[in-house]
C-alpha cells in the first residue's frame, strides 16, 4: 500500500469482532476519507475496557491487501490492537483512529467499560485524533445505515487539526429513522451506574453460578446537557473524553481533608 | 459473620491474586479498622482495567469464615468482583472498598489500565469510599511493610465521611525505606504514555508473535504537582480520581469547532 501525501491514513477497529455489521458500515464511510487499515479480533471483545494482554503473546494475520485497504485480525483486546497497529503494522502514525460502530450505546459510565471507547482512548494517548462510534441498539438486526450521515459529519467537523492533548470523542447515535434525528449535540457524560447486576443460577450439579446482567440507572434524567438525555431525545451525542481522570476541582478540598 | 453497628465493613480485593504479598499486607492493616470481606482471583489479573466478564458465568468459593474475616475466590476481573460482592456476597453496602496493594505503581495513565484502580472506581460507582493502593516496585521480593504506616494514615484521614459522588483515591507509595518517605502529597495524574510497546519474536515454526512490553514516558517530568513527581521524590501520592471522563473545559470549544 503506497501513501499519497494528501491521503488520510485511518486505523479502524472495534470490539464486536471482524464480522460485525457496525464495523462494515464504519468501513464504508471511512473509505470516502482515505486509506484504511482495519485490525479487529475474530470474536467480539465487548466490555473489555482498556484491558491489556500480558500473559499470552499476540498474533496478527493479514487477510486482505489492496491499494486502499489492509485488513488484519489480531487476538488482542481493542487497546492491544491500537498499540500493536501503531507500533508494528502502520508505516506512519495514522491521521485518525476510528472505533465502532458499537452494537449498543456507550453513554454515561459505559465509557469506562467499553472496548470501543478504549480503542479511541488509546489512539488519543498516541496523540492521534480518535473517535468511538456507537449505535443505541443492541439487537442483531440493528440498522446501522442511519449512522453514515452522522459519522461523515463528525469526521468532517473533526478534520485533521489536532484535538487538544488527551482528548478523544465519544459519539452515540440514537436508533431511530434518520429523519427523526434532530442533530448533533455536544454533551457531558451523564451521572449514573448499573444496578441488580447478577442473575444467580444452579448448574446441573447443583452448584451456584452468576451471569453478569443489570440495568442502567440515570441519576440525572432531567439534565438536558448529558449524553443520555441527547440519546433519549433524538440527538447524536458527542462527548469530549479526557484521559486525565484527576478530579481537579477536588484536589484543594482533599488537601484540607488530609490536613496537608 | 455478624456485624456490630460501629464496626466497619471493608471489602478488599486486588488484581495480583489471592496469594500476593501486597494483599497480605493490606489485610493486616485493614483488620485494625473493622471486619473484612476479601474476594480475589486465584491468579493475577493485572492490566485488566475495568473489563467485565460477559461470556462466561462467575463462580465464587468461600475459603474461610471467622467472626472478623470472610475470604472468597472468584473467577472474575476486579470489576466483576466488586459488582458481585456488593450485589450477592455482602449483607450491606461496605463502608470501604480497598484494593491492592498492587505490585508496581499505578501513577499517570496507568490508572486507565489498572485492575487495582478498576476495583476502586467500581466501588466509587456504588457510592462507597474507595481507595486503590500500589507500591512502586514490580519485583517479587518487594517489601510491602513500608506501606502499612501510610495506608493506616490515608484510611484515618479518609474516615467514613463520604467522598464527593464519583471520586475515589489512587494512592502510590514509593519503594524506599520508611524513614526516607517525606510524607503524603495530594497530586494530579501526570501526563504521559507508553512507548516501544512490543517485542517481536519468531516461534519454533517460524511464525511471528508479539509480547506486550514498553517503557513509560513522563511528558512533564519537571511539574512538581504530579503523582510521578511525588513518587520520584520520595512522597506518597494521593490523586482524587473522577469517574466522569468528560473534558468539561473543552465542551464549549468543541461546540465552536462543530459550529453548534
Amino acid at each position: 500500500m503506497t501513501l499519497e501525501p494528501n491521503d488520510r491514513l485511518i486505523l479502524i477497529t472495534n470490539d464486536d469482532g471482524l464480522y460485525a455489521s457496525g464495523l462494515k458500515t464504519l468501513i464504508e464511510v471511512m473509505e470516502e476519507f482515505g486509506k484504511i487499515v482495519l485490525v479487529s479480533t475474530p470474536e467480539s471483545m465487548s466490555g473489555m475496557s482498556m484491558a491489556l494482554t500480558v500473559k499470552t503473546p499476540l498474533r496478527v494475520k493479514l487477510l486482505e491487501e489492496t491499494e486502499r485497504r489492509r485488513v488484519f485480525t489480531c487476538n488482542g483486546t481493542p487497546t492491544d490492537i491500537v498499540k500493536l497497529a501503531v507500533n508494528q503494522l502502520l508505516e506512519r502514525m495514522p491521521d485518525w483512529v476510528v472505533s465502532g460502530i458499537n452494537h449498543g450505546a456507550n453513554a454515561s459510565v459505559s465509557v469506562l467499560y467499553s472496548g470501543t471507547m478504549a480503542a479511541a482512548i488509546e489512539g488519543c494517548l498516541y496523540g492521534i485524533n480518535s473517535v468511538g462510534f456507537s449505535l443505541n441498539d443492541f439487537s442483531r438486526s440493528a440498522d446501522f445505515s442511519v449512522c453514515k450521515k452522522f459519522i461523515r459529519l463528525v469526521m468532517q467537523k473533526l478534520g485533521t487539526e489536532r484535538l487538544p492533548d488527551g482528548i478523544c470523542l465519544n459519539v452515540n447515535i440514537p436508533s431511530v429513522p434518520e429523519k427523526e434525528i434532530k442533530g448533533i449535540k455536544i454533551c457531558r457524560q451523564a451521572k449514573g451506574n448499573w444496578r441488580e447486576e447478577f442473575e444467580k443460577r444452579k448448574d446441573p450439579m447443583g452448584r451456584t453460578y452468576y451471569w453478569l446482567t443489570g440495568m442502567f440507572q440515570n441519576h440525572e434524567p432531567e439534565a438536558d446537557d448529558t449524553d443520555e438525555w441527547a440519546l433519549a431525545n433524538g440527538f447524536v451525542s458527542v462527548v469530549p473524553v479526557s484521559v486525565d481522570m484527576t478530579a481537579h476541582w477536588y484536589t484543594d478540598k482533599l488537601k484540607e481533608r488530609f490536613c496537608i
